[in-house]
């Protein structure tokens, strides 16, 4: 496979995780200094790592949750509340994936991680009412 | 509960997951000095996190190793290994979480994690042959 | 002792280090969505921990704000310089913890905390002269 | 040599590499609490490690990028990317430093890298622009 | 004064926490490339910041003994669990230190740290039962 | 480029750095269950970023030592000492390294990485006693 080919395999599953609208607003803002790192994160991350077959996209949305927050990297983790999200996870599965972290990364980690985890369902459930008006009403 | 019945509840599931032979032998090395540390770990974090109801076992193992392999703690990570295949994890499984260290928590994680794989891997084949003289011959 | 007396008993400790304003204000935050978390650390980290006999609550202290420091969590160390001070240490005794943070765990974490600790001490500062408007005027 | 000759050397070459604009910002805004503080970093950190002649100062820029980008201090990263250009990396050899972070450190962090260079190069570009009105007709 | 005078404190102060016969190895083993480090260590470390007056020394051990848990280094570690004993520590309150480093970074830590402090105190009982033949016989 | 084609770059300069002796023992060692860690390895990590132009081989042996002893990866910073010399650093540019580590990173970080770098250069010093029986005798 050539580079340009697990670039494309990459891209598609970034989309599908991600989504198109989170992607095409990362890639908008990134210009030319940025391309060197939107070809590693495409080809290396999306590509060969989320592209292998041994494991599916739920169980690597399940090691990335529990990754990202013991790495402290708190714009990625919300990033990938929502492709966990995407991947089929619940909000309760990701909820004991942020218990588990607090138990074998520390309590600080945790509670970091579900007021990330908060904020993220908070903006997911605004964009649903405002993308349907009927939703504020009926709840989730 | 109780904290006694919470901590019966942590030593059923970490006899489960880690083994009688294993957790015999940690508890016979263990003295006053670590009743405490014995207290926190069965109760907290075998009885109220491993005991919760929201993530099968299996997927508890995928992402302790994820975890695991980024705090870069080797001897709970082998040993972490093993539940993981009790766990219903194949080698295979455990290869795919270790290659996603390796994007996520950078290229070392994954080499020292690959290496402490093949060490647990080969106790656990020489445990095999040892317990079964017709092991060896006819491979794993 | 059963979970619901720990998690009294920490409770009542968390209220103690950190004040019933800021315990209040973060339970009123919290729905369901975060119980777990809320058992998790009033039973475990405040409950069992903190409630141990074998160090008093100022050393507790002393080693929380050095843990955090080291671990970057920005928003709990703010949170754990209120307690230190309810606590009984000085403003000096915090600044001490953070030039060793900064031998032991790098530069950049002293300099980090020491932003932080700032920060603390001037909210700290503003909530005491709107409390009293005598304040400003004698210093603290 | 004293601690006062040390502390001036490391002065010169905090505002040699850093800049005198940011360094005076920095001492105004930091009263008796951060003496101690400033004492550290000027006489150990620029004195005594930064004055030492066995690299020069732009080889200390590439290792300090690395270094402050793996600790996830986005604060000093920011400080160091300016000190970095001060010192004679261009962009494109600091992106260099940046990707390397991400396979040696994972993707996170250089994810999370880029964006802080990106946010230090566009206030790069606002100072010079404000300082040049001809700046912005003309580019960079 | 002189960085010769700060790094003659910190020998002082280095030899009161860890004792003569450790000091004396460290050194014997160092050559001509350590140098630069035993200037750094003695005079940084141990003179500038262990020799400020805001924590005593044992105040100092607590907090030394929670950041080189929580940052994996274990042979630090060790030399720091026997400092902490000569600074007045009990092995109790070492206990406790490394419970509160389980839960604020995580059961891996404190497992890892607990059998660091069992070696270094089998050391210790073996140091001195062969150095006073009735202490095998007469129990610590 | 394909995969492959990059795979050959990256075993290209993997051998360059490392040494044919180091990298036909890591090969012969790894059997089909490490066959990705390989690919991961030579493709991404030596292919891809080693082989960017953008900074020479040996710059970027100065942030790898450096990122390397902060990650705390003992085995891969001893492999990368071996590499950095063969880029072309010195050992007193080794030594400058990791003394910026101890102070950006803390102290126990620049005392383990003087330790494995001793260990180091006292392996390559046998070995090239070992193969020119006059190296003993003229000294380094």
């Amino acid at each position: 496979m050539t580079g340009a080919e697990m670039f494309d395999r990459g891209m598609a599953i970034r989309r599908k995780v991600l989504g198109d609208a989170y992607v095409d607003k990362a890639l908008s803002k990134s210009g030319p200094f940025n391309e060197p790192l939107q070809e590693l994160v495409t080809t290396y991350c999306w590509g060969w790592n989320w592209g292998r077959e041994g494991l599916p996209l739920r169980d690597r949305s399940l090691i990335n949750l529990a990754m990202i927050a013991i790495l402290n990297r708190s714009h990625e983790l919300k990033i990938h509340i929502r492709g966990a999200l995407n991947n089929g996870l619940s909000r309760e599965e990701i909820r004991e994936v942020l218990l588990q972290v607090g138990i074998y990364g520390g309590i600080p980690a945790a509670v970091d991680s579900f007021r990330l985890a908060n904020e993220a369902f908070a903006e997911i459930d605004a964009e649903a009412a405002a993308a349907d008006p009927g939703f504020a009403e009926n709840g989730e």
